[in-house]
């Protein structure tokens, strides 16, 4: 059972390699298969991991931390699934204490010796990818494939993605280096130099409700493969997928010779704003955050003595000039606001469409004949309950249908937002998106972010002032994402050039099975870090080279 | 006369190479030869640079930038040379606009051939470099060999090893990748994606007094490599170095296409303040500064748009434990502390020695003995003036002179500063290092930088404690050097984990040609950023990676 980190280091060494070619080729590669077939991961696999989710419902998380003052049960599940699962509450001096303890030893391994220890740990999370799936499906509301896609396989892939990143940073020059500097006549001076690769401290994950996995693993193996002890505090109503992630974990830690206590878990009670007193506790130097544009900015601003990493809110938008494949602008349009309810922090929210019209292979077609091709499509996937809810999923809180009524009172519904039964959970609040049409002077209401199943069909002059609105929002609110369709390539550079002035990745003119708001471990990169939408990337060299620190010693030989 | 970027590129290819090799060996290397020795530079070079140099003393010097509103001239030499040379002031709203208005072509032109620029602008440099080292020398107060390396060669180096550091940051993945996802038994999904290098906007680089080329070049051409136009603000006292920089810059930039304004000097007069007002303005996204630690802090606090990189104030220390090379300890330390005066952000300061005196290949040497063996070197080295000022060379500002008042109320001097008559230049301010001994409880006085040629020879209980006072001082002050001499490897290993704990550079047992205070080029790294004395190490990925961000777009194949 026990291996030791060198082993788990030759164990993974090939996989780790193919990882590192990718983040140079950055083309199309996976290391964990995204079909949850039992072709590919067994016959039992399924019932294995939903009965292993299903064995923590109503029970005492098994977590064996220091410092516990309490139990916590936060979670309510959008597919009103009774979870009622008890987490340990701990003590935050106790909690840091612990992390700071782990760090030395942590520190001394070595960056092969962490990495193999973390590949170990990816590769344990994937044996249990089911049991993760389940527990992201009941607290986000995702559907199970996306829950399986999103939130385990896709997931892990971004983890080793980010791990590959810290692997290359840390090893980009050797730990030991002979240094000879010629000296004229006499004897060259000769020194040995080692480098060590040193953490920045203790690191804090504050995880989401809508991803708590995809978009904490990044951060939390980033910063574990680069020494820092990692507190995970997830969202409240989303703790058991990274409850279940700390808990594998530790356990790889632990047999691999190390103190579990390099990951540790912060669960919180209702009210408790435990993410801030851990973020400006002076031991915690690294900070990863996904969530909203004010608490993103809080922590920018407050836990000044830490490196914050902050994915928040955005305005994602989508230039519409003109299309060969208007069928399939629709369809692909259609289906990224069905898709999880439009509750990616990718989903396009603003669609902007000139109001004369446009052309496409099927003749002109007017302003509302493009809302009504993208809606109607929306409507044809939401049409039957049993489909619909495998791709809408449920809704994640009540501050996604408090805008679904507020939205109500705004511009002219092309789609209103439906309630769904789910046929197999009773309690599921489902809900399909809602299209509205605006006018270009409504930038008050499409100028900020609507999370959830709302998108704006955005009447405009022209594409030139579509791309000026584009320029406008996304330059003041950022964006995640944002998309062109055009056959002119004036149009298309066009947009291109707005995307790099305002720091958005841009898709273009997609109507086929790549979608706007889905992004590829390896290949694409997720946020750029250049707008007011997040201050980093997922996961490229500026997201892990600040973890650490280099601090070297030197002796004549 | 006219080469474009891509022949730049190619000029420049093998060098480049070899600078990539370096930073990933990280063994020993230099691209610019230090010796100013006629039989390297050619028999005219020294001449010509120095008239050069000549040439700009009492008049306006040479630079047509936009937004012209005055001229200042602010200068003072510490050789008393009378300097008189007047810089255009510019209107800070003008340096902006032209810095913004040369970005996009600066960013479209991609890596290589921003990088080709940048190595043509470091070789225009070198083929002036006595001209910079004039320079140098005359506003700094270093001795001419000194500011020929440091400020010329050395800075060059420095300057290089940031460049290949941005050149591999940038161009660690492909500029355009193909992506092919398998789709079951449907074709492919293929799409071919671009990422562009996308700059953070206008940097800004505030240099110093003491090495106004050495620390700023490497913040200055990892910026303007990214894709990041630069303005530099110098120190007021030193100006001259970065202006004849920005001069040849400008000349480079503009022979090779693109808008000079790229590279932008921004001279102040006395009290302006203009490094708050840049650093404060919207567009600098970028900001190195080398200073005193109350503005780094000032800037890390204030400019929170921008991505700042600070060295500051720190205090080295040396932990004396005992030593088989008594007489080359002491010389090796005592040249240390001569060296331009002690006024190296390297200098060591602090000298930990047991109260019972240390063992050492000459017996038992008392604390007494151990200080005096120091303070003699220093005394010989500056005994005779011809040779003494070509060390020390001359004292950079008022504020060093009014600290060697300030300590000689403090403690017992082991050695007194002298007044030293400088053989060539009458009025040239030279000092020669003061030693004071001290008791380990006056860590009022000693837990703080006294920057000039001041150091304490520092009593302790045992070489514990000396560890001890080494943690508690460099980790709440912070250091950018340390050093250890001791014959038993116990000591040198806890010295090694305390300064892994405190995050500073370690030299052992330096008892030959290699000094504290000096750190070589594509081997050693300068500063550490993980103690209070900066926030980033010169020069290394992390230095780089956020100069930048990548922003994608992606379209079917």
């Amino acid at each position: 059972m026990t291996e030791t980190p060198q082993h788990l280091y030759e164990k993974h060494a090939d996989t780790l390699a193919r990882a590192l070619t990718a983040i140079a080729e950055r083309g199309y590669w996976s290391a964990y298969p995204e079909s949850p077939s039992p072709r590919v991961y067994g016959e039992t696999a399924a019932a294995d991991g939903e009965a292993a989710f299903r064995a923590y419902l109503g029970g005492l998380f098994p977590l064996d931390q220091p410092g516990t003052n309490g139990q916590v049960a936060t979670e309510a599940s959008p597919f009103g699934v009774e979870l009622g699962v008890t987490y340990p509450h701990s003590d935050v001096d106790a909690l840091i204490a612990a992390a700071t303890a782990a760090l030395p030893a942590w520190r001394d391994a070595g960056p092969q010796a962490r990495t193999g220890v973390c590949m170990e740990i990816l590769a344990r999370l994937h044996a249990h990818v089911f049991e993760l799936a389940n527990a992201v499906q009941f607290t986000t509301g995702q559907a199970f494939v996306m829950a399986f896609q999103a939130g385990g396989a896709h997931a892990l892939d971004r983890a080793l993605e980010a791990l590959a990143y810290a692997y290359a940073e840390m090893t980009r020059h050797p730990g030991k280096a002979e240094w000879e500097k010629p000296a004229g006549k006499g004897d060259p001076l000769r020194m040995t130099k080692t480098f060590h690769v040193v953490p920045r401290g203790v690191a804090l994950v504050v995880g989401c409700n809508t991803f708590p996995t995809w978009n904490s693993y990044p951060g939390l193996f980033a910063s574990l493969a680069t020494g820092n002890p990692v507190i995970v505090k997830p969202h409240p109503r989303a703790v058991l997928p990274l409850a279940v992630t700390v808990k594998y974990a530790r356990e790889v830690l632990a047999e691999a010779g190390f103190d579990p206590n390099l990951v540790l878990l912060a669960a919180e009670t209702p009210g408790e704003g435990l993410a801030s007193t851990l973020a400006l506790r002076p031991e915690v130097k690294i900070i990863d955050f996904t969530g909203s544009t004010a608490y993103g900015d809080w922590l920018e601003a407050n836990a000044r003595q830490a490196a914050v990493y902050t994915e928040k809110a955005g305005v994602n938008t989508i230039v519409v000039d003109s299309t060969d494949d208007f069928a399939g602008m629709c369809r692909n349009i259609g289906f990224s606001l069905t898709l999880y309810s439009g509750q990616m922090c990718t989903t396009p929210q603003n669609i902007l469409v000139p109001s004369g019209g446009i052309g496409t292979d099927q003749g002109h077609k007017t302003f509302d004949e493009v809302a009504a091709g993208i809606a109607g499509v929306v409507g044809k996937l939401t049409g039957d309950p049993a489909r619909a809810v495998e791709l809408t999923g449920a809704i994640v809180n009540d501050g996604v249908l408090d805008r679904l009524e507020e939205v109500k009172s705004v511009g002219e519904p092309v789609l209103e937002s439906r309630v769904v039964a789910h046929p197999a959970y009773e309690g599921a609040v489902v809900r399909t998106p809602a299209v509205v049409k605006l006018s270009a002077d409504a930038d008050q209401i499409y100028g900020r972010e609507w999370f959830g199943p709302i998108s704006f069909v955005i009447g405009t002059d022209s594409t030139a002032q579509s791309l000026d609105i584009f320029r406008a929002t996304v330059g003041e609110r950022g964006a995640l994402t944002a998309g062109v369709y055009s056959t002119d390539e004036k149009v298309l550079d066009a947009a291109e050039a707005a995307a790099l002035d305002t720091g958005v990745h841009l898709s273009c003119n997609l109507t086929g099975g790549v979608f706007v708001n889905q992004s590829a471990a390896f290949s694409d990169f997720h946020a750029s870090g250049a707008n007011p939408a997040a201050n980093a990337a997922l996961t490229d060299g500026a997201y892990v080279a600040s973890r650490f620190r280099i601090v070297q010693s030197r002796r004549h030989l």
